[in-house]
Protein backbone atom coordinates (compact mmCIF):
# COMPACT_ATOMS: atom_id res chain seq x y z
CA UNK A 1 0.00 0.00 0.00
CA UNK A 2 1.81 2.96 -1.48
CA UNK A 3 -0.66 5.47 -0.79
CA UNK A 4 -4.19 5.25 1.34
CA UNK A 5 -6.96 6.19 -1.06
CA UNK A 6 -9.86 7.48 0.61
CA UNK A 7 -13.81 7.64 -0.42
CA UNK A 8 -14.75 11.25 -1.21
CA UNK A 9 -17.86 10.76 1.00
CA UNK A 10 -15.55 9.33 4.22
CA UNK A 11 -13.81 12.71 4.25
CA UNK A 12 -15.15 16.03 6.13
CA UNK A 13 -15.25 19.05 4.20
CA UNK A 14 -12.07 20.00 6.90
CA UNK A 15 -10.15 17.42 5.28
CA UNK A 16 -10.64 15.13 8.46
CA UNK A 17 -11.19 11.22 8.12
CA UNK A 18 -11.27 8.21 11.05
CA UNK A 19 -9.91 5.13 9.31
CA UNK A 20 -10.64 1.36 10.40
CA UNK A 21 -10.09 -1.92 8.89
CA UNK A 22 -7.18 -2.59 6.79
CA UNK A 23 -6.10 0.84 6.19
CA UNK A 24 -6.17 2.10 9.60
CA UNK A 25 -3.83 -1.51 10.15
CA UNK A 26 -1.62 0.02 7.83
CA UNK A 27 -1.14 2.71 9.35
CA UNK A 28 -0.55 1.66 12.76
CA UNK A 29 1.30 -1.82 12.33
CA UNK A 30 3.08 -1.19 8.84
CA UNK A 31 4.11 2.54 8.42
CA UNK A 32 3.97 2.78 12.09
CA UNK A 33 2.82 6.15 12.04
CA UNK A 34 1.90 7.49 15.58
CA UNK A 35 0.09 10.90 15.92
CA UNK A 36 1.87 13.90 14.54
CA UNK A 37 3.68 11.76 11.52
CA UNK A 38 2.61 12.28 7.69
CA UNK A 39 1.24 9.54 5.33
CA UNK A 40 0.32 9.82 1.84
CA UNK A 41 -3.36 9.64 0.73
CA UNK A 42 -5.24 10.14 -2.29
CA UNK A 43 -8.97 10.85 -3.44
CA UNK A 44 -10.38 7.70 -5.30
CA UNK A 45 -10.80 9.66 -8.52
CA UNK A 46 -9.34 12.49 -7.56
CA UNK A 47 -5.97 14.07 -6.12
CA UNK A 48 -3.10 12.36 -4.30
CA UNK A 49 -2.04 14.66 -0.96
CA UNK A 50 -0.90 13.98 2.56
CA UNK A 51 -2.42 13.57 5.62
CA UNK A 52 -1.21 14.45 9.24
CA UNK A 53 -1.95 11.59 12.16
CA UNK A 54 -4.35 13.55 14.59
CA UNK A 55 -5.12 10.50 16.52
CA UNK A 56 -4.95 6.58 17.13
CA UNK A 57 -6.06 3.94 18.79
CA UNK A 58 -6.76 0.21 18.70
CA UNK A 59 -9.00 -0.12 16.50
CA UNK A 60 -8.40 2.99 13.99
CA UNK A 61 -6.68 6.32 13.52
CA UNK A 62 -7.98 9.85 12.55
CA UNK A 63 -6.16 11.89 9.85
CA UNK A 64 -6.27 15.40 8.62
CA UNK A 65 -5.68 15.64 4.94
CA UNK A 66 -4.69 18.31 2.65
CA UNK A 67 -4.78 17.08 -0.91
CA UNK A 68 -2.58 19.14 -3.57
CA UNK A 69 -3.81 19.52 -7.43
CA UNK A 70 -1.91 16.51 -8.36
CA UNK A 71 -3.95 15.33 -10.48
CA UNK A 72 -3.03 11.63 -11.72
CA UNK A 73 -3.49 11.39 -15.53
CA UNK A 74 -5.94 8.84 -16.42
CA UNK A 75 -4.59 5.50 -18.04
CA UNK A 76 -4.35 5.89 -21.30
CA UNK A 77 -4.66 1.84 -22.09
CA UNK A 78 -8.07 0.83 -22.27
CA UNK A 79 -8.80 -3.24 -22.42
CA UNK A 80 -11.03 -5.72 -24.09
CA UNK A 81 -10.66 -9.21 -22.27
CA UNK A 82 -12.82 -12.10 -23.12
CA UNK A 83 -13.90 -13.31 -19.99
CA UNK A 84 -11.18 -15.23 -18.30
CA UNK A 85 -11.98 -18.43 -15.77
CA UNK A 86 -13.09 -16.88 -12.19
CA UNK A 87 -9.69 -17.36 -10.48
CA UNK A 88 -7.78 -16.17 -13.13
CA UNK A 89 -10.16 -12.87 -13.07
CA UNK A 90 -9.82 -12.37 -9.45
CA UNK A 91 -6.07 -12.27 -9.35
CA UNK A 92 -6.11 -9.94 -12.58
CA UNK A 93 -8.27 -7.23 -10.82
CA UNK A 94 -5.73 -5.47 -8.88
CA UNK A 95 -2.79 -5.82 -11.06
CA UNK A 96 -4.68 -4.34 -14.03
CA UNK A 97 -5.26 -1.38 -11.55
CA UNK A 98 -2.11 -1.24 -10.39
CA UNK A 99 -0.90 -1.58 -14.35
CA UNK A 100 -3.14 0.91 -15.39
CA UNK A 101 -6.33 1.00 -17.86
CA UNK A 102 -8.57 3.44 -18.22
CA UNK A 103 -11.71 1.07 -19.14
CA UNK A 104 -11.70 -2.53 -18.66
CA UNK A 105 -14.16 -4.17 -20.82
CA UNK A 106 -15.32 -8.07 -20.71
CA UNK A 107 -16.91 -9.94 -23.38
CA UNK A 108 -18.41 -13.07 -24.28
CA UNK A 109 -16.91 -15.30 -27.00
CA UNK A 110 -16.92 -18.46 -28.23
CA UNK A 111 -14.59 -20.23 -26.40
CA UNK A 112 -15.63 -18.37 -22.85
CA UNK A 113 -17.72 -21.12 -21.01
CA UNK A 114 -20.86 -19.84 -20.05
CA UNK A 115 -21.17 -20.50 -15.99
CA UNK A 116 -17.66 -18.02 -16.26
CA UNK A 117 -20.47 -14.91 -15.60
CA UNK A 118 -22.48 -16.39 -13.08
CA UNK A 119 -19.18 -15.46 -10.61
CA UNK A 120 -19.64 -13.36 -7.81
CA UNK A 121 -16.05 -11.99 -9.40
CA UNK A 122 -18.17 -10.36 -11.50
CA UNK A 123 -20.00 -8.04 -8.81
CA UNK A 124 -18.71 -4.82 -8.07
CA UNK A 125 -18.72 -6.08 -4.02
CA UNK A 126 -16.13 -8.11 -5.12
CA UNK A 127 -13.53 -6.54 -7.59
CA UNK A 128 -14.05 -2.69 -6.35
CA UNK A 129 -11.80 -3.70 -3.24
CA UNK A 130 -9.41 -5.45 -5.66
CA UNK A 131 -9.44 -2.59 -7.80
CA UNK A 132 -8.55 0.03 -5.23
CA UNK A 133 -6.02 -2.11 -4.02
CA UNK A 134 -4.25 -2.19 -7.20
CA UNK A 135 -4.43 1.72 -7.07
CA UNK A 136 -3.00 1.64 -4.09
CA UNK A 137 0.03 -0.12 -5.07
CA UNK A 138 0.59 1.88 -7.88
CA UNK A 139 -0.21 4.99 -5.92
CA UNK A 140 -2.95 6.05 -8.64
CA UNK A 141 -6.34 7.18 -7.78
CA UNK A 142 -8.45 6.34 -11.20
CA UNK A 143 -10.70 3.98 -10.43
CA UNK A 144 -10.71 1.82 -13.77
CA UNK A 145 -14.76 1.80 -15.08
CA UNK A 146 -15.59 -1.97 -16.17
CA UNK A 147 -18.14 -3.34 -18.30
CA UNK A 148 -19.74 -6.50 -18.75
CA UNK A 149 -21.25 -7.59 -22.06
CA UNK A 150 -22.57 -10.66 -23.15
CA UNK A 151 -23.20 -10.43 -26.66
CA UNK A 152 -20.08 -10.14 -28.60
CA UNK A 153 -21.21 -8.58 -31.91
CA UNK A 154 -23.45 -5.89 -30.46
CA UNK A 155 -20.37 -4.70 -28.56
CA UNK A 156 -17.91 -4.71 -31.08
CA UNK A 157 -20.47 -3.41 -33.81
CA UNK A 158 -22.77 -1.23 -31.88
CA UNK A 159 -21.43 -0.66 -28.17
CA UNK A 160 -17.86 -0.25 -28.47
CA UNK A 161 -17.68 3.25 -29.70
CA UNK A 162 -18.83 4.88 -27.03
CA UNK A 163 -16.30 3.36 -24.73
CA UNK A 164 -13.85 3.99 -26.82
CA UNK A 165 -14.90 6.61 -29.33
CA UNK A 166 -11.00 7.42 -30.89
CA UNK A 167 -7.32 6.04 -30.64
CA UNK A 168 -5.65 2.47 -31.53
CA UNK A 169 -7.11 -0.67 -31.15
CA UNK A 170 -5.30 -3.89 -31.45
CA UNK A 171 -5.31 -7.23 -30.53
CA UNK A 172 -2.97 -10.22 -29.56
CA UNK A 173 -3.37 -13.13 -31.72
CA UNK A 174 -0.85 -15.34 -32.60
CA UNK A 175 0.16 -16.37 -36.15
CA UNK A 176 -0.45 -12.64 -37.06
CA UNK A 177 1.72 -10.91 -39.62
CA UNK A 178 3.11 -7.85 -37.57
CA UNK A 179 4.86 -9.80 -35.02
CA UNK A 180 5.32 -6.66 -32.45
CA UNK A 181 3.28 -3.45 -31.99
CA UNK A 182 4.16 -0.54 -34.70
CA UNK A 183 3.14 2.25 -32.34
CA UNK A 184 5.10 4.70 -34.15
CA UNK A 185 3.04 6.58 -35.16
CA UNK A 186 0.73 7.01 -32.18
CA UNK A 187 0.39 10.86 -31.04
CA UNK A 188 1.23 11.31 -27.66
CA UNK A 189 -2.39 12.35 -26.50
CA UNK A 190 -3.94 8.84 -28.37
CA UNK A 191 -5.20 6.00 -26.74
CA UNK A 192 -5.12 2.50 -27.17
CA UNK A 193 -7.79 -0.06 -26.91
CA UNK A 194 -6.07 -3.80 -26.49
CA UNK A 195 -8.24 -6.36 -27.12
CA UNK A 196 -7.05 -10.24 -25.75
CA UNK A 197 -9.20 -13.50 -26.23
CA UNK A 198 -9.71 -16.24 -24.43
CA UNK A 199 -7.70 -19.36 -23.79
CA UNK A 200 -7.96 -20.91 -26.89
CA UNK A 201 -8.00 -17.27 -28.86
CA UNK A 202 -10.48 -15.66 -30.78
CA UNK A 203 -12.27 -17.55 -33.05
CA UNK A 204 -12.12 -16.99 -37.24
CA UNK A 205 -15.64 -14.93 -37.18
CA UNK A 206 -14.66 -13.07 -33.80
CA UNK A 207 -11.35 -12.09 -35.26
CA UNK A 208 -12.45 -10.65 -38.59
CA UNK A 209 -15.17 -8.60 -36.65
CA UNK A 210 -12.58 -6.74 -34.56
CA UNK A 211 -10.28 -6.30 -38.17
CA UNK A 212 -13.60 -5.24 -39.73
CA UNK A 213 -13.88 -2.56 -36.81
CA UNK A 214 -10.45 -1.42 -36.70
CA UNK A 215 -8.68 -3.65 -34.49
CA UNK A 216 -4.83 -4.28 -35.87
CA UNK A 217 -3.63 -8.12 -35.54
CA UNK A 218 0.02 -8.45 -34.26
CA UNK A 219 1.57 -11.50 -32.09
CA UNK A 220 3.74 -11.27 -29.02
CA UNK A 221 6.53 -12.53 -30.35
CA UNK A 222 5.73 -16.23 -30.92
CA UNK A 223 4.97 -17.39 -27.68
CA UNK A 224 1.27 -18.24 -26.89
CA UNK A 225 0.55 -16.99 -22.91
CA UNK A 226 -1.97 -17.44 -20.47
CA UNK A 227 -4.73 -15.01 -20.39
CA UNK A 228 -3.87 -13.61 -17.09
CA UNK A 229 0.35 -13.68 -18.08
CA UNK A 230 -0.57 -11.78 -21.62
CA UNK A 231 -2.73 -9.59 -20.21
CA UNK A 232 0.02 -8.20 -17.98
CA UNK A 233 2.98 -8.32 -20.79
CA UNK A 234 0.76 -6.58 -23.03
CA UNK A 235 -0.61 -4.03 -21.17
CA UNK A 236 3.02 -3.77 -19.84
CA UNK A 237 4.22 -3.45 -23.72
CA UNK A 238 1.35 -0.65 -24.74
CA UNK A 239 2.52 1.21 -21.71
CA UNK A 240 5.99 1.27 -22.35
CA UNK A 241 4.82 1.94 -26.42
CA UNK A 242 3.31 5.40 -24.94
CA UNK A 243 5.96 6.28 -23.00
CA UNK A 244 8.58 5.81 -26.18
CA UNK A 245 6.40 8.02 -28.37
CA UNK A 246 5.85 10.71 -25.57
CA UNK A 247 9.37 10.84 -25.19
CA UNK A 248 10.23 11.19 -29.11
CA UNK A 249 7.50 13.76 -29.91
CA UNK A 250 9.00 15.87 -26.71
CA UNK A 251 11.99 15.90 -28.29
CA UNK A 252 10.71 16.43 -31.63
CA UNK A 253 9.43 19.65 -30.65
CA UNK A 254 12.50 20.59 -28.90
CA UNK B 1 -1.00 -27.31 -23.47
CA UNK B 2 0.23 -26.54 -26.91
CA UNK B 3 2.85 -29.03 -26.88
CA UNK B 4 3.70 -32.06 -25.19
CA UNK B 5 7.13 -32.44 -23.67
CA UNK B 6 9.00 -35.68 -23.11
CA UNK B 7 11.94 -36.45 -21.20
CA UNK B 8 14.71 -38.11 -22.96
CA UNK B 9 14.75 -41.26 -20.62
CA UNK B 10 10.61 -41.52 -21.67
CA UNK B 11 11.41 -42.37 -25.18
CA UNK B 12 12.76 -45.31 -26.68
CA UNK B 13 15.40 -45.48 -29.18
CA UNK B 14 12.47 -46.00 -31.83
CA UNK B 15 10.79 -42.67 -30.63
CA UNK B 16 8.33 -45.01 -28.70
CA UNK B 17 6.71 -43.04 -25.59
CA UNK B 18 3.53 -44.54 -23.19
CA UNK B 19 1.94 -41.73 -21.33
CA UNK B 20 -0.24 -41.79 -18.31
CA UNK B 21 -1.52 -39.15 -15.76
CA UNK B 22 -1.96 -35.27 -16.64
CA UNK B 23 -0.43 -35.63 -20.70
CA UNK B 24 -2.29 -38.64 -21.32
CA UNK B 25 -5.74 -37.00 -19.90
CA UNK B 26 -4.54 -34.07 -21.66
CA UNK B 27 -4.47 -35.85 -25.26
CA UNK B 28 -7.74 -38.10 -24.50
CA UNK B 29 -9.59 -35.77 -23.45
CA UNK B 30 -8.63 -31.91 -24.75
CA UNK B 31 -7.26 -33.05 -27.75
CA UNK B 32 -9.71 -36.40 -28.18
CA UNK B 33 -6.70 -37.56 -30.68
CA UNK B 34 -7.15 -41.25 -30.87
CA UNK B 35 -5.02 -43.93 -32.87
CA UNK B 36 -3.64 -42.71 -36.32
CA UNK B 37 -4.23 -38.89 -34.98
CA UNK B 38 -1.53 -36.49 -34.71
CA UNK B 39 -0.36 -34.29 -31.55
CA UNK B 40 2.79 -31.48 -31.11
CA UNK B 41 5.43 -32.74 -28.96
CA UNK B 42 9.35 -32.16 -28.18
CA UNK B 43 11.95 -32.97 -26.21
CA UNK B 44 12.48 -31.33 -23.29
CA UNK B 45 15.60 -29.32 -23.62
CA UNK B 46 15.74 -30.33 -26.99
CA UNK B 47 13.53 -30.51 -30.47
CA UNK B 48 10.01 -29.60 -31.75
CA UNK B 49 8.24 -32.65 -33.66
CA UNK B 50 5.31 -34.35 -33.89
CA UNK B 51 4.07 -37.92 -32.58
CA UNK B 52 1.25 -40.28 -33.99
CA UNK B 53 -1.30 -41.98 -31.34
CA UNK B 54 -0.82 -45.37 -32.38
CA UNK B 55 -2.46 -46.64 -28.88
CA UNK B 56 -5.17 -45.75 -26.58
CA UNK B 57 -6.60 -47.10 -23.00
CA UNK B 58 -8.93 -45.73 -20.35
CA UNK B 59 -5.06 -45.64 -18.31
CA UNK B 60 -3.22 -43.96 -20.97
CA UNK B 61 -1.86 -43.59 -23.93
CA UNK B 62 1.16 -44.35 -26.63
CA UNK B 63 3.26 -42.25 -29.54
CA UNK B 64 5.54 -42.76 -32.32
CA UNK B 65 7.74 -39.46 -32.36
CA UNK B 66 9.37 -37.76 -34.79
CA UNK B 67 11.76 -35.05 -33.97
CA UNK B 68 12.49 -31.77 -36.11
CA UNK B 69 15.84 -30.17 -36.31
CA UNK B 70 13.84 -27.37 -35.02
CA UNK B 71 15.39 -26.41 -30.94
CA UNK B 72 13.64 -23.69 -29.92
CA UNK B 73 17.02 -20.85 -28.99
CA UNK B 74 17.60 -20.26 -25.56
CA UNK B 75 15.71 -17.71 -24.37
CA UNK B 76 18.34 -14.07 -23.97
CA UNK B 77 16.67 -12.73 -20.83
CA UNK B 78 18.19 -14.35 -17.45
CA UNK B 79 16.19 -12.99 -14.37
CA UNK B 80 18.14 -11.83 -10.88
CA UNK B 81 14.80 -11.98 -8.05
CA UNK B 82 14.87 -11.23 -4.03
CA UNK B 83 13.44 -14.41 -3.31
CA UNK B 84 9.31 -13.39 -3.32
CA UNK B 85 7.01 -14.66 -0.90
CA UNK B 86 6.30 -18.38 -1.16
CA UNK B 87 2.82 -17.88 -2.87
CA UNK B 88 3.76 -15.33 -5.51
CA UNK B 89 6.77 -17.13 -6.21
CA UNK B 90 4.60 -20.46 -6.84
CA UNK B 91 2.41 -18.27 -9.29
CA UNK B 92 5.68 -17.15 -11.13
CA UNK B 93 7.58 -20.46 -12.16
CA UNK B 94 4.73 -21.45 -14.63
CA UNK B 95 4.78 -17.69 -15.77
CA UNK B 96 8.47 -17.27 -16.16
CA UNK B 97 8.81 -20.70 -18.44
CA UNK B 98 5.68 -19.35 -20.56
CA UNK B 99 7.72 -15.70 -21.28
CA UNK B 100 10.93 -17.40 -21.86
CA UNK B 101 13.58 -16.84 -18.88
CA UNK B 102 17.30 -18.36 -19.40
CA UNK B 103 18.29 -18.83 -15.72
CA UNK B 104 15.94 -17.42 -12.64
CA UNK B 105 19.05 -16.69 -9.77
CA UNK B 106 17.08 -16.23 -7.01
CA UNK B 107 18.82 -14.53 -4.28
CA UNK B 108 18.41 -13.30 -0.74
CA UNK B 109 17.96 -9.32 0.64
CA UNK B 110 17.12 -7.46 3.12
CA UNK B 111 14.02 -7.23 2.88
CA UNK B 112 13.53 -10.97 2.01
CA UNK B 113 11.90 -12.55 5.16
CA UNK B 114 13.98 -15.44 6.28
CA UNK B 115 11.20 -17.86 6.44
CA UNK B 116 10.98 -17.48 2.35
CA UNK B 117 13.94 -20.01 2.37
CA UNK B 118 12.46 -22.55 4.01
CA UNK B 119 9.08 -23.22 1.84
CA UNK B 120 9.16 -26.36 -0.36
CA UNK B 121 8.19 -24.18 -3.50
CA UNK B 122 12.28 -24.23 -3.76
CA UNK B 123 12.56 -27.98 -4.19
CA UNK B 124 13.22 -29.07 -7.67
CA UNK B 125 10.23 -31.25 -6.98
CA UNK B 126 7.78 -28.26 -6.65
CA UNK B 127 9.02 -26.43 -9.51
CA UNK B 128 9.97 -28.48 -12.12
CA UNK B 129 6.56 -29.75 -13.26
CA UNK B 130 5.45 -25.81 -12.97
CA UNK B 131 8.18 -24.38 -15.38
CA UNK B 132 7.55 -27.34 -17.44
CA UNK B 133 3.80 -26.33 -17.62
CA UNK B 134 4.78 -23.00 -18.58
CA UNK B 135 6.83 -24.14 -21.43
CA UNK B 136 4.21 -26.52 -22.70
CA UNK B 137 2.06 -23.17 -22.74
CA UNK B 138 4.08 -21.36 -25.16
CA UNK B 139 5.48 -24.42 -26.94
CA UNK B 140 9.11 -23.88 -25.78
CA UNK B 141 11.95 -26.58 -24.66
CA UNK B 142 14.33 -25.11 -23.04
CA UNK B 143 14.01 -25.50 -19.31
CA UNK B 144 15.16 -22.84 -17.39
CA UNK B 145 18.21 -22.48 -14.60
CA UNK B 146 17.34 -22.76 -11.27
CA UNK B 147 19.78 -21.21 -8.59
CA UNK B 148 19.67 -20.52 -5.12
CA UNK B 149 21.70 -17.89 -3.35
CA UNK B 150 21.52 -17.04 0.46
CA UNK B 151 24.15 -14.26 0.02
CA UNK B 152 23.59 -11.24 -1.63
CA UNK B 153 27.17 -9.87 -1.58
CA UNK B 154 28.84 -12.80 -2.73
CA UNK B 155 26.71 -13.74 -5.46
CA UNK B 156 26.80 -10.54 -6.97
CA UNK B 157 30.51 -9.81 -6.10
CA UNK B 158 31.66 -13.95 -6.88
CA UNK B 159 29.38 -15.87 -8.03
CA UNK B 160 27.30 -14.18 -10.63
CA UNK B 161 30.07 -13.95 -13.24
CA UNK B 162 29.33 -17.86 -13.65
CA UNK B 163 26.11 -17.32 -14.74
CA UNK B 164 25.71 -14.21 -16.47
CA UNK B 165 29.79 -13.74 -18.29
CA UNK B 166 28.39 -10.89 -20.39
CA UNK B 167 25.71 -8.96 -21.82
CA UNK B 168 23.75 -6.02 -20.41
CA UNK B 169 22.57 -5.52 -16.76
CA UNK B 170 19.80 -3.69 -15.55
CA UNK B 171 18.04 -3.81 -12.31
CA UNK B 172 14.13 -2.10 -11.74
CA UNK B 173 14.10 0.64 -9.24
CA UNK B 174 11.37 3.03 -8.95
CA UNK B 175 12.78 6.16 -9.15
CA UNK B 176 15.51 6.16 -10.88
CA UNK B 177 16.52 8.40 -13.48
CA UNK B 178 16.82 6.35 -16.42
CA UNK B 179 12.70 6.17 -17.18
CA UNK B 180 12.40 3.56 -19.45
CA UNK B 181 14.53 0.80 -20.67
CA UNK B 182 17.62 2.60 -22.91
CA UNK B 183 18.19 -0.61 -25.26
CA UNK B 184 18.84 0.88 -28.32
CA UNK B 185 22.30 0.00 -28.21
CA UNK B 186 21.77 -3.75 -27.82
CA UNK B 187 23.41 -5.94 -29.87
CA UNK B 188 20.99 -8.73 -31.42
CA UNK B 189 23.22 -11.71 -29.89
CA UNK B 190 23.66 -10.42 -26.32
CA UNK B 191 21.53 -11.42 -23.53
CA UNK B 192 20.38 -9.25 -20.78
CA UNK B 193 19.89 -10.26 -17.28
CA UNK B 194 17.53 -8.37 -15.82
CA UNK B 195 17.38 -7.77 -11.36
CA UNK B 196 14.03 -7.08 -9.35
CA UNK B 197 13.88 -6.86 -5.84
CA UNK B 198 11.76 -7.72 -3.22
CA UNK B 199 8.48 -5.89 -2.12
CA UNK B 200 9.73 -2.65 -0.65
CA UNK B 201 12.92 -2.80 -2.90
CA UNK B 202 16.52 -2.98 -2.80
CA UNK B 203 18.35 -1.05 0.03
CA UNK B 204 20.79 1.61 -0.58
CA UNK B 205 23.62 -1.16 -0.44
CA UNK B 206 21.67 -3.98 -2.31
CA UNK B 207 21.17 -1.09 -4.91
CA UNK B 208 24.74 0.33 -5.06
CA UNK B 209 26.67 -3.01 -5.01
CA UNK B 210 24.20 -3.77 -8.03
CA UNK B 211 24.96 -0.55 -9.87
CA UNK B 212 28.95 -1.24 -8.92
CA UNK B 213 28.37 -4.49 -10.95
CA UNK B 214 27.04 -3.08 -13.80
CA UNK B 215 23.65 -2.81 -13.55
CA UNK B 216 21.94 0.05 -15.31
CA UNK B 217 18.74 1.16 -13.18
CA UNK B 218 16.18 2.41 -14.53
CA UNK B 219 12.24 3.35 -13.73
CA UNK B 220 8.96 1.69 -14.92
CA UNK B 221 7.50 4.25 -15.68
CA UNK B 222 6.28 5.51 -12.03
CA UNK B 223 4.08 3.10 -10.88
CA UNK B 224 5.35 0.58 -7.87
CA UNK B 225 4.16 -2.63 -8.97
CA UNK B 226 4.15 -6.08 -6.95
CA UNK B 227 7.06 -8.49 -7.46
CA UNK B 228 4.92 -11.01 -9.93
CA UNK B 229 3.24 -7.85 -12.06
CA UNK B 230 6.67 -6.52 -12.18
CA UNK B 231 8.23 -9.51 -13.21
CA UNK B 232 6.24 -10.33 -15.68
CA UNK B 233 5.73 -6.68 -17.11
CA UNK B 234 9.60 -6.37 -17.26
CA UNK B 235 10.38 -9.53 -18.84
CA UNK B 236 7.81 -9.13 -21.88
CA UNK B 237 9.42 -5.35 -22.05
CA UNK B 238 13.07 -6.57 -22.50
CA UNK B 239 11.93 -9.39 -24.68
CA UNK B 240 10.58 -6.73 -26.85
CA UNK B 241 12.95 -4.72 -26.59
CA UNK B 242 15.10 -7.76 -27.96
CA UNK B 243 12.61 -8.31 -31.14
CA UNK B 244 13.10 -4.41 -31.69
CA UNK B 245 17.11 -5.00 -31.54
CA UNK B 246 17.09 -7.63 -34.09
CA UNK B 247 14.64 -6.09 -36.36
CA UNK B 248 16.62 -3.06 -36.33
CA UNK B 249 19.99 -4.94 -36.52
CA UNK B 250 18.65 -7.26 -39.63
CA UNK B 251 17.29 -4.21 -42.03
CA UNK B 252 20.24 -3.01 -41.12
CA UNK B 253 22.40 -5.50 -42.88
CA UNK B 254 20.15 -5.15 -45.98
Amino acid sequence: MNVILLEPEEVSPEGEVTLTGPRARHVLDVLNAGPGQMVRVGMLNGSLGSAVVTASTDRGVSLRCAFTSERPSRPRVDLLLALPRPKVLRRLWAQLAALGVGQIILTNAERVERNYFDTHVLSEACYRPLLIEGLQQARDTWLPGVSIHKQFRILVEDDLTAFFPSGHRLVAHPGSVTTDMRLAGIGSSERILLAVGPEGGWNAFELNLLKAHGFLAFDLGGRTLRTDTACIALVALVHSALRESERSSGSDSI
